[in-house]
This record gives C-alpha cells, sequence and structure tokens, in this order.
C-alpha cells in the first residue's frame, strides 16, 4: 500500500504546481494520491483535485472527502483550523 | 423532506453568519442543513461545516462532503469554477 499511495501537502504554490505534482505520481504508478490542505488553502486543494480529475478523465476518481479540525500552534497559544483531506484514486 | 431541509450559501460575509444560519435553521427543526460554496468561498464553507459541528457536538454530523467543477459566465465568455457541498445532518 505504502509504495502506491502518495501525499501532496497544498500550501502557497500555484495549483498547477499542485497538478504536476498529482498527475506526476499517478503517472509513476501510485494507486491513490491524497491532497491536504489546511485554512486558506482548502480552497486550493478542491481546485487541484477537480483539475486532476478532468485532466485524467474516466482515470481518476475522487474517491473521498474528510474536513476536520486540527489545533495548530505552540502550546498555550493553540488554535483551531479546518482542513481537507481529499483522496483521489486511480481506476482499474 | 424540503420542510426538513436547508440550503445555505456561502459568499462575502463572516463565517460567524453562516455558522448563526446553519445553528438556526437546526434549532427550527432541520433534519438537513446543505452548504454551498464556490471559488474562494469553499475554505469558509468548511470552516462553517467544523464551526457548527462543534458548536453542536454530538447532535450534528457532517453526514457527505462533494466536490465538482460548476460552469459560470455568460455565454463565450465562460469559466470552470470548483465547488463543495457539505451535507450536516442532525442525529436522530
Amino acid at each position: 500500500m505504502a509504495a502506491s499511495e502518495g501525499t501532496i501537502l497544498i500550501g502557497q504554490k500555484p495549483v498547477a504546481s499542485y497538478v504536476l505534482a498529482a498527475v506526476t505520481q499517478f503517472t509513476l504508478g501510485s494507486k491513490r494520491v491524497i491532497l491536504k490542505a489546511r485554512g486558506r488553502a482548502i480552497s486550493k486543494a478542491v481546485d487541484t483535485a477537480e483539475v486532476v480529475r478532468r485532466f485524467m478523465e474516466g482515470k481518476v476518481n475522487i474517491k473521498n472527502v474528510n474536513i476536520t479540525s486540527e489545533k495548530i500552534g505552540e502550546p498555550g497559544k493553540e488554535r483551531v483550523v479546518s482542513a481537507i483531506e481529499i483522496i483521489l484514486e486511480r481506476k482499474e
């Protein structure tokens, strides 16, 4: 499982960078690519997932979308941010 | 079904406005509240869902999260934006 699964953390780069990373992982044989993002990067994760899905039309599905809350920051200065995890899966 | 289901479109207002709208709908008897957002408002929809879930801890679940692409704009000037739909459901 580990060898055929990759995780991409969505941050400050443009959507195209993450799309390229995901498509590359699928091309190199990954069965699943998991996109993770927090806070304002969440919209970018959704954009990335949709662009990959449309680009690899018929080959990649959005398997699942999970949203959660995460605590970040140092002890005493913690704050809660929303997070998203989008699981893209290659069809057999 | 119609009477016990509400939809909230997430836009430019602060997260607290949408949280209040969702909590109010549940309080008035809705079984489901659907949050919809496009583009950069997607992050706000996820924030809203997480705040409602934590605020109504044990009473409201995130039932499902769907992401899609939508065409917007006038004919000839259409563009594609990502969209999210988050279904919050009250536990029985």
